[in-house]
């Protein structure tokens, strides 16, 4: 039977299990990288494992995210992220160097290759051939700390290309719109998109990068395209045509669903707010008046959209009534377009031009006035990302973008008087790394810390009996939110677990980060939840911060999935209700004693609590497979792992 | 008997008063232009007097200072400013088109003329030998609405260059700084700095601005050079000949003071923090490390600064441990930079490329890391102005600053390898206005006000009697900061009085507010305060928010100069005990009746207070002169300026 790409990347790398939909796979990884925002946790934790350097062949440590610099958090957080680098091995790209995604494309991304990334857009190396996936802080550091990447195999789709893109009036932006129109931005949950077809030769890499880019608005765990002569073209052009294979799916390659799309079929499309699947055919709503476009990010910061967008601003001026913001993917990309006299064409024309850098896509800048109306070539839409709660934002191409920019409403490429040409993929690309730090040889390097940074916190192996205080009974679907806000207050300490721990259920009890801290020198905490205990946000800062306050176990009648997993990579036992009646039985402030605790774990799973206060007895249980009775025993994912990793 | 410059100007434009030092004059103002951080209070001033146009021969508003947009709050005050330049009649300058100052040099300033600018780097128009002094919002205003623009008569101090900078090592920086050296922070006191010597000559048109933008850390009230060759040079660059007259002081000039100043043997120098005034030559601390290090603002974008920083990064990296931010003044020499490929060996060498505006310097970004070293060719280095409190800020020349970078210590000119070029001015700059909207003629124009920009509150006329609580009892020695704080979390209300108003007091007493807006119903509020009440900075809402809250009057031992002006300005009345003692008999929360107000105002000033819940009697006067005996009649400034202008 042949073989779909996925199929065959992830079988030159398998460690573990079966390829098989369903099934619990591990791989080797060839790439790791980081970002700044998720990459300080990562890196903390990283330290936490306790080794040396990494044992990966390539981790880069990227800086896009927070480079406003409002205060001396940010600049902190690149000095530890630099000296990090450059202690565990890891090469550094310097703010200004450019977005993690476009940088990784050009410099480092290779067919063939499996690369996880501390980013949701991480699938942006999907253009490359190669399996791009994003991961959280804790598994990135796993993986560079030398574990496999274990991951459920998903479906593979394929998506099957035909025709031609009606360019220049028609760009890649527009194809991965028409398919997010086409599916939902839940269509692609516990999929890999692979793309195939006659089609595939029509895209070149950057363009297949925005697809799969974007893939992630679909759900999809990622996206991949072959690896061709376009690729070898690009990978040329980047001076690393060493890095080339040729990677297809075999004839007889098998799908568990495949999906058609002519290219030549497609049209200027636009999201509408607040989701990037809310599309239309950008001829339905022109004429609409805008008040702000932006152009550039992750997703759209090609040489040769850049370039497109430049002869379009040229000699003219943005519209009075619009901001035009340009934030160039790369500082490559920006500097070649330096060199070539765009840059002056957009100032000239009064685009206000920002760092390479995410800007104001994720909201870091560039916020929209009130009910204001936004026009970005970005990837997201969601109602407030924008940093501006009620302003609307709608996602189009650069094309659309810079045309709009122009003439102050959204305008159809079809039916304008502006020019628009077609521009020429470079042949060679302007290579100049000198602000991306190689790995040190010297291992001595110090770490530095700004005040805000503060190790993570690792907790003891199991005890053999916990005897603590209830200190908060919940009623059913509490969510991350709840144990841990986010917003403005709360995220400059995701660096500072005791700092942000501080906040814990603080939006549902005031009082309940000092009465934790009085507990933890008596023994401890225990929480009392409902049904659907953690759901929402991943976030594992929901686990860390309780652990860290000395929370044992959470006892409740069910749990979200992924708050359950935080939970017990971060040594916190999820208990449940054998009745559920006996939840009635629990009170704030009652003291509940476990006994025999390794024993139950590493056996029936059932335990008795004693609740010391009312002088009762009621039963629970855990439901733990065989890897997470270990990270239980061991008291989280990190001391798993560092016992793992540390001969 | 011959005339300086300033009394040159000063009597072309003279409207009231002699031109004697220490008497107070009328002058007619030719240009008046706002930054939006002072900008929006300003306008919505101007809005509040009610006439339809400005009055002034030129009218400009800029945006400079608040464009990271990290919420809607931003964005809404430059469409507010837009809209009101629109409607009004003045100028609107984009954001992204540049700093005001350097903006206003290039395009507006012209010798001989007066201009006012709400900031205090206004004096930078003093390199085009006018006289530019920077001033508060309402007085901006009221000079807008076609009032004549009072002040003291300073002192004019003659500076008396000689010689050559021995250029390209040393700069204009290096004489300003010199100065700050010789003369301190408080040595401009009451005074206008004239240029004038041979040495004049040895110094074009931006390099005279550096000098007066920064004569502002004198404490000057303004600086000014002669109008010659030089001067017709740079406006026959600008395509503005027909602006330029000659303008020299004649030979027989007074002064009241004459400092003389040799520019050959003037050395690179260095501010170190906390002050600007605190020099010493760069050759004294060179080889210290730094991290951090800027480039541009208003005091140092020339494009012929510019372009020599651009020729020591071309080819080389800016030091590994060094991030090197540059903010380039204005679009024009941003766009020429961008054109001539300056602006590609800047990102070349890893140089992070901020907008043209005021950036790092007043704080919105670019904030340096914990305890780090900054070095910025910018004005000020006050203890926690960087944006982190912990920093150490030196200020030295963009010279100085772009070999520091590569290097990562400080460098001495005329003691390194790099080698720095002589970079000549343009004979002709770049013109391209499109970013500076021309004032609109139709006058129907919609001012857009966003939810946090609200009008100016306007007090009523002056009542006949009085009868209003004791709201506050305070001691000696309250500042502004007291009565409204600032900080973060207060400033973005700057043009939202009723917000604002919640912080009054707030630090004192979290009741005040509530206290205030009870009492308002019912007649309103009296503060009781000791000596000097009211010290500190100059902030005019410390004034207007107790106005708004319906604050009658002040009753105090003393008051600092320039909140009792501020009071005035609001139409509060500041009162003082007859009997310092008095102060013993209120008590807050005391009910205190004053009749017969107007008369009082009008003739003997004193005032007999009736305490009606002590049934007891005291005396306090008034000492108004002849104009502030109008304002608080009518109500404060606002109304004044409104009856005055309004037929």
């Amino acid at each position: 039977m042949g073989k779909n790409i996925v199929e065959k990347i992830l079988e030159a790398h398998l460690v573990s299990g079966k390829i098989k939909e369903g099934e619990l796979i591990g791989v080797r990884v060839d790439q790791v990288y980081t970002q700044d925002a998720t990459g300080t946790m990562a890196w903390l934790e990283f330290e936490a494992i306790g080794i040396d350097r990494v044992r990966v062949p390539l981790a880069v440590s990227y800086v896009d995210h927070n480079m406003l610099q409002s205060n001396f958090m940010n600049a902190d957080d690149h000095l530890f992220l630099r000296t990090a680098a450059a202690k565990f091995g890891a090469y550094f790209s310097r703010p200004g160097n450019g977005i993690c995604h476009q940088v990784h494309l050009e410099r480092f991304a290779a067919p063939g290759r499996i690369a996880l990334g501390t980013d949701s857009h991480t699938p942006t190396g999907g253009g490359m051939g190669m399996i791009a996936i994003g991961v959280g802080g804790l598994e990135a550091a796993s993986v560079m700390a030398g574990m496999p990447f274990e991951f459920t195999m998903p479906k593979v789709v394929r998506i099957n290309l035909s025709g031609k893109l009606r360019r220049p009036y028609v760009t890649a932006m527009d194809v991965i719109l028409t398919l997010l129109k086409m599916l939902s931005v839940k269509g692609g949950v516990g999929k890999i998109f692979e793309y195939g077809g006659e089609g595939v030769k029509d895209l070149s890499v950057t363009e297949r990068a925005t697809i799969t880019n974007m893939g992630a608005e679909l759900g999809a765990t990622t996206s991949i395209f072959p690896s061709d002569e376009n690729t070898l073209k690009f990978l040329k052009a980047q001076g690393r045509q060493h890095q080339w294979i040729e990677l297809q799916a075999d004839e007889d390659a098998e799908y568990s669903e495949i999906i058609e799309l002519n290219l030549s079929e497609i049209e200027p499309m636009i999201a509408q707010p607040h989701s990037p699947d809310n599309v239309v055919a950008v001829r339905e709503i022109k004429g609409m008046k805008v008040h702000q476009v932006c152009i550039g990010s992750c997703t759209n910061s090609s040489y040769k959209m850049m370039k497109t967008v430049a002869s379009i601003l040229n000699g003219r001026t943005v519209h009075e009534d619009v901001t035009l913001f340009v934030n160039p993917g790369s500082k490559q990309v920006y500097q070649m377009l330096a060199r070539e006299g765009d840059i002056e064409k957009m100032i000239s024309a009064g685009a206000r031009i920002l760092e390479s850098a995410c800007g104001p896509c994720i909201g870091m800048g560039g916020a929209p006035g009130s009910g204001q109306i936004s026009v970005r070539s970005y990837n997201r839409n969601f109602k407030g990302r924008s940093g501006t709660k009620d302003a609307f934002v709608y996602l189009a191409s650069p094309v659309v973008c810079a045309l709009t920019a122009i003439k102050g409403e959204i305008v159809d490429p079809f039916d304008t008087d502006i020019p628009v040409n077609e521009i020429t993929e470079p042949d060679s690309f302007l290579i100049n790394d000198n602000t991306l730090i190689p790995p040190k040889k010297d291992k001595d390097v110090k770490i530095i810390k700004g005040p805000n940074i503060k190790e993570v916190p690792v907790k003891e192996p199991l005890e053999e009996n916990i005897e603590a205080e209830v200190l908060l009974k919940l009623s059913d679907n509490i969510t991350t939110d709840d144990i841990l806000p986010a917003g403005t207050q709360v995220l400059p300490y995701r660096s500072n677990i005791p700092e942000i721990s501080k906040f814990t259920f603080k939006n549902i009890d005031e009082t309940f980060y000092e009465r934790a801290v009085n507990a933890k020198t008596k023994g401890g905490g225990i929480i009392v939840g409902g049904e659907n205990y953690g759901q929402g946000s991943s976030r594992e800062h929901a686990a860390i911060a309780p652990m860290y306050l000395g929370i044992k176990a959470v006892v409740a009648k069910s749990f979200a999935r992924i708050h359950r997993a935080n939970l017990i990579n971060f040594g916190i036992l999820p208990l449940i209700f054998v009745n559920p009646e006996d939840y009635e039985k629990v009170n704030q402030g009652d003291i509940l004693r476990l006994s025999d605790l390794v024993e139950g774990v590493k056996g029936s799973q059932r335990y008795l609590v004693f609740n010391k206060l009312k002088n009762t007895y009621f039963e629970v249980y855990s439901n733990l497979n065989e890897k997470e009775r270990e990270l239980i025993l061991q008291g989280g994912l990190l001391p798993y792992v560092r016992k793992k990793v540390i001969q």
